[in-house]
């Protein structure tokens, strides 16, 4: 998953503001001097945690409506115009779970499409309890969480459903690399 | 990274046609029998090659228009409007090295990013040999293709600027899995 981060130039033109993405366009100067017209896509940015509850982390089984199967996920949606992502993540979590912490991280800030303006923020959020039950949208339909080991959680990589594809890289990673996992046991805290 | 497929509605609008991204929105009933306007995004597909060269991997080293920096990638690029995703490739591996090969195979087709139709096809090319000298776009700065072990290709999904990361996680998969790894080196037929 590349993490090269792509900006729109500040001379591009919105040429269509959708419901989710914008599309720019700017005249680019090419290797041999001609120009030609480059696209590129912005949309609102993700916050997503990792919440660590009694040593555990809290995955979900999560649907959507337009039909595609059940699949597992970490708590997790848009970024809301004049929101900081923690705040997002926060809000997701409740929302979606109904549980709270007090001790968060920003893990990972990945731009995973490279024609679009898109971070993906993943927080840590240790010490989780619920506190609420969960307020769904009528576009969600979510499991109860379920509670997974480490190893278990890093397991979710092989799960070709799994919805968080800009982290199945460092899953993988850890896997790999017996220090990368260790490192992020402490950074979970468990 | 995920390879699930979800094809934009029949229903759908077209709202947008861009350059590259052409926009759709339709009206999803949602759970509760209300329904939202979703939208996905279309784009050409991308064909690209693992090219065999006397038991190597050809790989180059790209730069783009836009001040990215140069990255390693394999050869490939967008298919285009009527060509077959076989032909795309052959294309471009001619284009970008002047390389042509007899002996093609689809290895993988995946659609990397989630509300976007696209799909990314790899093709594996045995016994690549140079017939041409390269023929570039003007939006293309490429250097002459390197050649490596498939240990040492393996080995670029842990370069942040390799630019093929629909490719990275099953890099990974093949460092972790012995199996895998030899799998793939047959089917290169090395």
């Amino acid at each position: 998953m590349s993490t090269r981060r792509k900006r729109i130039p500040e001379t591009a033109r919105k040429v269509f503001e959708g419901k989710i993405f914008d599309v720019y366009q700017w005249d680019q100067e090419m290797f041999d001097g001609t120009t030609s017209v480059f696209e590129r896509l912005k949309r609102p940015d993700t916050a997503q945690v990792v919440a660590v509850v009694d040593g555990k982390i809290l995955i979900q089984v999560e649907e959507q409506p337009d039909g595609t199967r059940p699949f597992p996920s970490i708590p997790g949606g848009r970024v809301d115009p004049g929101e900081e992502p923690l705040e997002a993540a926060k809000r997701e979590l409740l929302e979606e779970t109904g549980y709270a912490a007090e001790d968060w991280e920003l893990w990972r800030e990945m731009d995973p499409v490279g024609k679009m303006e898109w971070t993906v923020y993943t927080f840590i959020a240790r010490g989780a309890k619920k506190v609420a039950e969960p307020h769904l949208d009528a576009g969600e339909r979510i499991a109860p969480p379920q509670f997974l080991s480490l190893d278990a959680f890093l397991a979710l990589a092989d799960d070709e459903s799994f919805y968080s594809p800009e982290l199945v890289s460092e899953m993988l990673r850890m896997q790999l690399d017996p220090a990368r996992k260790e490192a992020f046991r402490v950074l979970l805290g468990i």
